[in-house]
This record gives C-alpha cells, structure tokens and sequence, in this order.
C-alpha cells in the first residue's frame, strides 16, 4: 500500500484516494492534532492555532508545539472534502497552451472527485493580490494551485488557518516554507538538450535561457552548462543570452548571437516560443533550420510541433503536472499523505531542427 | 441610456451591469411574472412553472400564460447575484488556444462581478452527459456559458427550472429555442477572406471547409460561395472539401487539391489550423507559399501569426465573444435586458501568405 513511488501511477483515471495512497513515510506515521495536544498537554484548539500560524499563542507553548511537530510530524485529520466543491487554479497570465494544458490535467482528477476546476488569472502579475484572496477564502475552496506565481506570506497564512491547502506548480520562486510543489526536472532537460546537439558534434551552442527569476530557467541554464562541462566544452559566457519566454526575445537574441566573429551552429531556447524565434530570425538571415543551425526548444506545446522543420524539444509532462498538483491538493485536503515536492520527468522528444553540425 | 448598440461599448473594465443596459426594446418592455399571473388570473406559482417547463399545469392554463408571454414578452424579476458566485464555462474539448482565448475573455467581465469561472471540458462531447448537469445543479452557479456545444432540451428545462441563465457561445447546432447565443459574423469573414483572394486575380481558389454539423463551417463556406457568386466566378465542387478543423486535414485535402488536373492556386482554409496543414502539405510538394500557393485562414490564432511566412487570417474576436457572452448571462441572472442574438464583428488580417497570382 505505501511503496507506490510515483504519484503518476495512480492518475490515470482515478477515483479514489484511498485505493492507493502516496508513499510518504513521514507524513503516514506523523500526529494528529488530538495527539499532539495531549503530548503537550494543551488543547487542541491551542495546537490548530500553532499549526495554522495564529498570534495569540503564548510563545513557550509555541515552541513546544512546535518542537514536538518538528520531531513527530504533524498529520491533519482525514476529513471528507464536501461534494461539489472548488478547486482554485490561478495563472499569472492566460496565455498560448501552457494554461489549457494544466487546466486539463487538473481536470482529468478533480472530476474524479466530483470537484469543480474554477480558473483565474492575475493579468501577468506572480503575486495575487489583496482582491483575490479575498474572494478565494469567501469561496471556500477544497484547494488551491497557483501556477508559476505564488501567494504571499501572509496570504498563505490566511489560507493554511482555513485549511485551505495549498500547492504551487511549477514554481518561478520559492515555493514557501512547507508548500508542497510539483515541478518538472528542468535541470535534466536541459542537460539532455544540450548533450543532444554535442552528440551530433556541435561545439559552438548557444542558450537563449528564461527569465533571471524563474527557477525552471536557472535549472535548464544549470543542466546546459553541466553537460558542456561533462563534454570538456568550455562554456562561453557570449553564448548565454538571457530572455522572456516570449518568441520576441527569440528573435532578438538569435540576431545578435549570429552576428558574434564565432557565432553557434546551434542554438538550445528555454521555451518553445523562444525557439520560434529562433527560427524567424533564422529565415530572415537566410539560414536554414536545421543545416546551417540546429534548434532545440523545450515544453513540446502543441502548435510547434507543426513548425516547418517540426522542433526537437525536451517534452514538459504539463497534463500529468496539472493532474499530480489536483491530486497533491486533494490529499491534502483529505488529510491524507502526500508528497512535499515532485519533479515530473522531462523527455527529449528529437523532430527535424536538428542535424549534425556541418563539416 | 438605451441606444448603446454594441455590447462590446461598454465591456472593457466594466464593473456595474446598471451603468449601460444593452439596448434590447422588446425585453425592456415585457412583462415580470407578477404582472403575467395578473394578466392571466393565476398565481405567481402557476405562471413561474409554465416559464420554467415544469409540467404541471393544465393545458388551458398553460396555452393562455403562453400566449401572454409571446404578446408581451417576459421578463424575469431584477435580482441581485449572489457574490462569489460562479459562472459555467463548459467547452467540449480543452485544446488549443481557443479556450483560453475565451476564458480570458469571460473572466474580464466576471472579475467586476466578482464571480469566479469554473471549466470543463466534454472530452470532445458536444452534448453534455448525465454527470455533468448533475455538478452543475449542485453548484448553482449564476450562469453558464456551452462552447461549440450545447445541453440537450432536457438539460436545458432543468438549468431553466432552477433560473440558471444559458448562453451558447458558438453554436454548433442550433442553440434551441429562445437561448441565447454569441458568435462571430462568419459568413462575411468567408466572403472578405474569399473577396480578399479575388482582388489578387485568384480564380481558382478552392476552400477548405469545416465539419458538416457546424453553423459556423456552413456560414463561412456559404461566405465562400457568394464571393464567387458576386464575381462571376463559377463555384467548382471538385475545389470545395470537408473537414474535421485539424491540422492532419489540412495536408490531406492539400494533397488531393494540388493532385487535381487543374489545381487551385489559392486555399481558403476554414481555420487556421486547416492552413497550417496547407503548409505542410504546399512544403512537402515543393510549392512555395505564397509564390506558388495563397493560403488564408480563419480565428487569428496567436501561434500562427509566427508562421512562416505569416498567415493571412480572418481574426474571429474570441476574447470579445467570451466577454459578451459572460455580460450576457449576468444580465439574465440579475433580470435585466441582454441580446438574444450577438454576432461580433470577423476582420481580415493580411500577412504574408497570400499574393497575386502569377501570370
């Protein structure tokens, strides 16, 4: 029963969170918050308020408390979810297929569970704001996922002393102390970009990374530069450009690349829409994709994969992201185990924008 | 206060339905259900079950408070919506970025409201199942909104009978009697993208249609139809081809067309998704687009504006629709007019896939 080791194995059509339940030894043998208070010899309502941040606790009992959770665990009571509930994903921006994606993996589970998927967007911002938590708490929800944003402190706070779980996915900063978040293994992806193109003899790559603040975007750069490293290629710091994610920057950044006294033969882009711009600025130099530059881009979101030549990327698993995040929130909610952090494997898918580095 | 002609005046940051009603004469001087059961002699009770299809009630009764509502009209009683109340935006299938494209419209005008917007998705379903209406009662949302899909009659009775406003935003069918519906002007979108290839000297311009079953393929085909009408260019069925809106299609309606003894030198494709398969199809048989082949589409689809070279669309204004259609079922929430039917403006954008065609 708790030797499943990857959340996945069970998504696919799952209805129950008994059936299987994740494997998270910690959590399975950690306290409620009735044996907690009778360790302490406080009442339970002095342990909820420890447990949901509360101020008005004296702070010894705090310390107690808290010493005692730190070395037993705290684990909530199992408690049904109310039927026809809400689950709250909340997108910095509604933007291409990245959200469509994740709004159907949570689907796919949240039907399972009879739950409702309400989606909303912060109009580009990565911290909701005053308004939004407000009208999150007076909807109650099963639970909330905030997708490459995350709540504040204090925001986070008013949710956990309404037991109102929290999982953030695909975190850009830190996810916050004890917030669970499902993520995908950036750092490998980008080592088996990189480790593609020097495998089709490519020396001179380039990286047109993601944004400074985005965790993802320092794995992928932090994977590149280890498999180069692995290679005994020394990296050029006038080949790592650093971008949005937006196809614009693409562009940009492939001009002045092919513009060096050394340009790359190949280029590796932090997202698929860097990579489009990638190629447009390739078309407009009158370089052909992939015989005089290779590209690699990185999600696999649908429309590229009909670009001509269709792109080699590292495939994000954003479905099974979104669907492991509902999971992880439902069980949270439930009080049932689940796991802190999870890192979803990525996968290099190879199409026709790359070729072996001409002679 | 009553002219305002477009709902689209007033939908960017709105935040108050009272401040700009839409003009709809015929609603604004119908009856409320007092004023009905008055007129009739029955009870309020009596004339809220007839409007809501609740069987019983006599025949006799039932047949004068119908006629009654088809001399005055009807009216629902201004109500107030409850706050952080939902709204039901149910598509029948999550891909691409048409749904996010009218999400991001619908929770513009929600956000004012203060609802928050649940998704579904049918998994490609354009009739909602039994489960799914079941959720949907239980959440009592303000409204719902059906995409390219739409609830049965019985389904339809069972939101009426609760006042669960519904708004069928691009009809595939027929919306069913007196539901309100939002689209786009897709016969004059087929006849300017039609006129558009006319203008370049094409005379063998063949289309790509969508699915049978749709109004808005058989709009934009007929769009096609009487732009040749009106050029006195005789319409060749062996041009005109059926499919699915997928990309696959795309390429093997190409294929056949160009395969034809006296091929098009111009394609008309139904979405732009069709055109990207013409793309492919044009790429893999060595023709240059547009040198050798016009293509244009239909939606404006953001990642196509990144093909190359760019598409030459018909920009259907999804944002605006799925806007309108949220305006519009919060108005019939809290009893005010709205506009049953709401076409919203198609606009050719030319790029760089379309050119006169060679001599």
């Amino acid at each position: 029963m708790s030797n499943s080791r990857k959340p996945l194995d069970r998504l696919p059509g799952m209805t129950s969170i008994e059936d299987a339940p994740y494997a998270d030894q910690a959590a399975t043998e950690a306290l409620t918050l009735s044996q907690l208070a009778e360790l302490a010899g406080v009442s339970v309502a002095t342990v909820s308020k420890v447990v949901n941040g509360r101020s008005e606790v004296g702070s010894e009992t705090r310390a107690l408390v808290e010493s005692l959770i730190q070395e037993h665990g705290f684990r909530r009571q199992r408690r049904r979810i109310r039927p026809a509930g809400l689950i709250e994903v909340v997108f910095h921006e509604l933007a291409g297929d990245y959200p469509i994606e994740i709004v159907k993996g949570v689907q796919s589970v949240a039907r399972g569970h009879r739950l409702s998927v309400v989606v909303s967007e912060l109009g580009g911002r990565h911290i909701p704001g005053h308004r939004w938590i407000e009208d999150v708490l007076s909807r109650r929800p099963a639970g909330v996922i905030t997708v490459f944003s995350g709540p504040t402190e204090e925001q986070r706070a008013q949710l956990a002393a309404r037991e109102v779980p929290l999982v953030v996915l695909d975190p850009a900063g830190d996810p916050g102390r004890g917030v669970p978040s499902v993520g995908a293994t950036n750092w490998s992806g980008g080592l088996e970009a990189t480790r593609h193109l020097l495998e089709l003899g490519h020396r001179r790559i380039a990286m047109i990374a993601g944004p400074e603040f985005a965790l993802s975007s320092r794995a992928r750069l932090d994977g590149y530069r280890a498999a180069l490293d692995g290679a005994g290629v020394p990296v050029d710091p006038d080949l790592i450009r650093r971008g949005s994610f937006l196809i614009d920057d693409g562009v940009l950044h492939t001009r002045r690349l092919m513009a060096l006294p050394q340009p790359p033969t190949a280029i590796f882009a932090a997202n698929d829409g860097l990579a489009m711009g990638v190629y447009h600025a390739a078309h407009e130099l009158g370089l052909r994709v992939p015989k005089d530059l290779s590209v690699v881009g990185f999600d696999d979101m649908p429309p590229w994969r009909w670009a001509i030549p269709p792109l080699t990327t590292v495939r994000q698993p954003l479905i099974e992201m979104g669907a492991t995040a509902a999971a992880t929130v439902i069980s949270m909610a439930e009080g049932e185990p689940f796991q802190r952090r999870v890192e979803l494997g990525t996968e290099l898918v190879v199409r026709a924008s790359t070729a072996a580095v001409r002679g």
